[in-house]
C-alpha cells in the first residue's frame, strides 16, 4: 500500500518529479520557494531540471531498482510529462502516492479514452472514431467526412504523430505515415480561437482556474499565449466550468491544461494534459503564485492560491535560435531553461510580456 | 589577472555564489530562470542555497585551496554578504573577477570607512566619530550629544554589535558591553520614517532604482518593506538620486541596498549594503524583473531590466515560529527558505502581498 500524502507536507519534504524538462525545472523552482527540495528522475544526465533540484537520479524507466529506490526517498511523486510506462508507475505507487492520479494519467495517455471520457461527461468533443486498420479508416471517413485528423492513440505531442487528411487519395498512405499503430481519427474542427485553461485542484476538492489564455500555434508547436482572451465572459465562465467538470470527475489533485476550440457554436474540448502546460507560463509573471507552484501546493497538500492575475500577459516562446534574438528575450519576464545546444524546434525558454490589467 | 567578464556571458554560464543563505538560495533561483548555473562556496553544510544550486562547495573562507579550485570553476563570482574575509577575496580576485568590485566590499565592511565615503560624496549622515577607547567615546558624547549609537566597525548585522547610550551613565559600559572592538559613535537621528533604495547597475555605467520601500524594523530586525512609501514624489526622486551617486561612486556593478532615514530636514543616509536586500524582496513578486534577476543580469553582463512594479506590496518578514503562522503565510507570494530549523529570532521565510498599484 503506497504511503498516503494527505496531511499536508511540512517545509524541507521531497518531492519526487518525474521528468527532468523545462517543466521540471519550473517546478522544482517553485518548490524551492516554498523551501521544499525536489528529487528528478530522469534518463537523460544533465537535464534542465537537475540543475536546480537538490538530488537527481539518472536512470531509465525500466530501471525498477532506480525507480523504487527514487521513491522510497521521496514524499510524494508528481511528473512533467504525461507518457510515462505503466511498470514505472507500478512501481513507483507501491511505495508513494502518485499526484495526480493514475486514473488522470491513464485517461491522457490515450487519446481514444480521453476522447470517450470527456464525451461521458456531456463535453463536447470533435467527431472521432478508433482506426487501426484501413476499413476502419474508411469508414471514418464516410462517418466524419474530409478533412479530418489522423493521431496516433499514445505519445503524440507538439503536432507529431499526427497527418491531416484532405482528400481521398489521403487515405491510401495515411496510416503507413503515422506508423500503423492504433490511432484516432477527428474530424477538423473550424474554430476561430483556441484557448486554454490552466485549472488546479486540491486533494480536498477545492478548485481554482486561471483566466483562459488564447493560443496560437506554428508549425504545430505553441507560439504565443495571450491573456486576457479575447471572448466573452460567458466562453470564460464556461471555460472555467469544463475545467471543472472534468478535474472532479477525475478526483485530480495538481494542475491541468485544458486545451479548447471556441467555434460559432460553442467551445470544443480539444485535448487535456495532466499537468503544468505551456499555455500557463504567463502565470510566472502575472500572477502572485504561478501555475507551477500551484501545482506543488496541490502535491503537497497546501491551500491552492487564488489564481487572480494581477497583469495581462502575452507569452512568446523562444523556439531554437529565437533565443539569440535581443529583440525576442528583451529584458522582461525572460525564462530560459538551461539547455546547453540550440536546435531548430527545440524549446529553449520564453519570455512573459506584462501590461496594465484590462477586465 | 583576474579573467575580465565584460562580455555578456552566456546562458549556461557558471555564476560563483559566496554565501549559501537565503539570498544566495535567491540568488540562484534567479540565475536558473535565464538559464545560468550556480555553483555556492559555504562554510555550513546542507545551506539553503545548496538545495537549488547546480553545485556547492563545502569549506571554509580560511581553506584557500578550496576558493581557488571554486575560483576556476566559475566565470564570475558575486557574494551575499559583505563580511568575506579579504584573504579569501584575494585568492579569488587572482581567478575571476569579483562582482560588485572589491573596493564596494570594502568600503561597506568597515562603518567608519563608510560614514567616510558617504560624507565625501556630500551626502548627509549622522555625526559619526571613530571611537577605539575611553576618552574617544568621552570625546565623541562630547561632540555628537546623548544619546547615541555605537557600533562596531565591522561585522554588525541586525542590530546585532550595538549599544545605544542614552544618559552619562551608559558611558562606563559601552565600550565592553560590544567588545572594545574598534567602533564608530553615531549620533541618534530623529527620523519620520526608514527608507531603502534598491538600486541596480551594469558594468556599462546603466542604472536602474526600484521604487523606495518604507521600513519597519521590530527588535532590530526588518518586519516589514510597504510600496510605495508614504512620501511625496520629491523625496522619492532625491532618494533614488542618493542611490546613483553612490553607485557611480564606486564604479559599483550589481544591486545594492541603500538603507535612508527620512527627516524633518531631508534624507540621511544610514548605510549601504553591497548585495541583494532583505528590504528588496517584494519585488519578487511586484516586478516583473526581481532585485535577485536584476543582479545577476549586471554580474553576467546582461542588459537591466525597467524595475518598474506592476502593483503595490507589503513584505512581511516570518521571523522564528511566525513561519507556522498560517494567518501569516496565507497562500500568496510565500518564499521560505528551506531551513530544518525554527530558531527565535531566525529569518524562515517572507511573505509578499500585492495590491492593485497606486502612482
Amino acid at each position: 500500500m503506497a504511503k498516503a500524502a494527505s496531511a499536508p507536507l511540512p517545509t524541507g519534504s521531497v518531492i519526487g518529479v518525474l521528468g527532468g524538462g523545462q517543466l521540471g525545472r519550473m517546478l522544482a523552482l517553485a518548490a524551492a520557494r516554498l523551501g521544499m527540495r525536489c528529487h528528478v528522475f530522469e534518463p537523460e544526465a544533465n537535464c534542465p531540471a537537475s540543475q536546480v533540484a537538490d538530488h537527481t537520479t539518472t536512470a531509465g524507466y525500466d530501471d525498477l531498482a532506480a525507480l523504487l529506490e527514487f521513491a522510497r526517498n521521496v514524499d510524494v511523486v508528481t511528473f512533467e510529462f504525461e507518457n510515462i510506462p505503466d511498470s514505472a508507475l507500478d512501481a513507483i505507487a507501491a511505495e508513494r502516492e502518485i499526484r495526480p492520479n493514475r486514473r488522470s494519467l491513464a485517461t491522457s495517455q490515450d487519446r481514444l479514452a480521453e476522447k470517450a471520457f470527456l464525451a461521458s461527461l456531456g463535453l463536447t468533443v470533435a467527431p472521432y472514431a478508433g482506426v487501426s486498420t484501413m476499413p476502419e479508416l474508411q469508414q471514418a471517413v464516410a462517418t466524419i467526412g474530409l478533412p479530418l485528423i489522423l493521431k496516433t492513440r499514445r505519445f503524440g505531442y507538439d503536432g507529431k504523430g499526427q497527418v491531416r487528411l484532405k482528400v481521398r487519395q489521403d487515405i491510401d498512405s495515411a496510416l503507413s505515415l503515422i506508423g500503423a499503430v492504433p490511432s484516432v481519427a477527428e474530424g477538423f474542427v473550424e474554430f476561430e480561437r483556441e484557448l486554454s485553461v490552466i485549472a488546479a485542484r486540491s486533494h480536498q476538492g477545492q478548485i481554482v482556474c486561471f483566466d483562459p489564455g488564447e493560443n496560437v500555434h506554428v508549425d504545430g508547436i505553441l507560439d504565443t499565449t495571450t491573456v486576457p482572451a479575447n471572448v466573452t465572459d460567458a466562453v470564460i465562465d464556461e471555460a472555467k466550468a469544463i475545467a471543472r467538470t472534468i478535474l472532479d470527475a477525475l478526483d485530480y489533485v495538481g494542475v491541468m491544461g485544458v486545451e479548447l476550440f471556441a467555434t460559432a457554436t460553442g467551445l470544443i474540448v480539444n485535448e487535456i494534459a495532466p499537468r503544468v502546460h505551456n499555455s500557463g507560463h504567463w502565470t510566472q509573471n502575472a500572477c502572485a503564485v504561478d501555475q507551477f507552484e500551484q501545482h506543488i501546493r496541490a502535491v503537497i497538500g497546501w491551500p491552492l492560491a487564488g489564481g487572480e492575475r494581477h497583469s495581462n500577459a502575452v507569452m512568446k516562446n523562444l523556439i531554437g535560435d529565437d533565443v539569440n534574438d535581443t529583440a525576442l528575450t528583451g529584458t522582461a519576464g525572460l525564462h530560459l531553461y538551461g539547455k546547453a545546444e540550440v536546435k531548430p524546434g527545440r524549446k529553449m525558454g520564453h519570455v512573459n510580456r506584462l501590461s496594465k490589467k484590462t477586465p
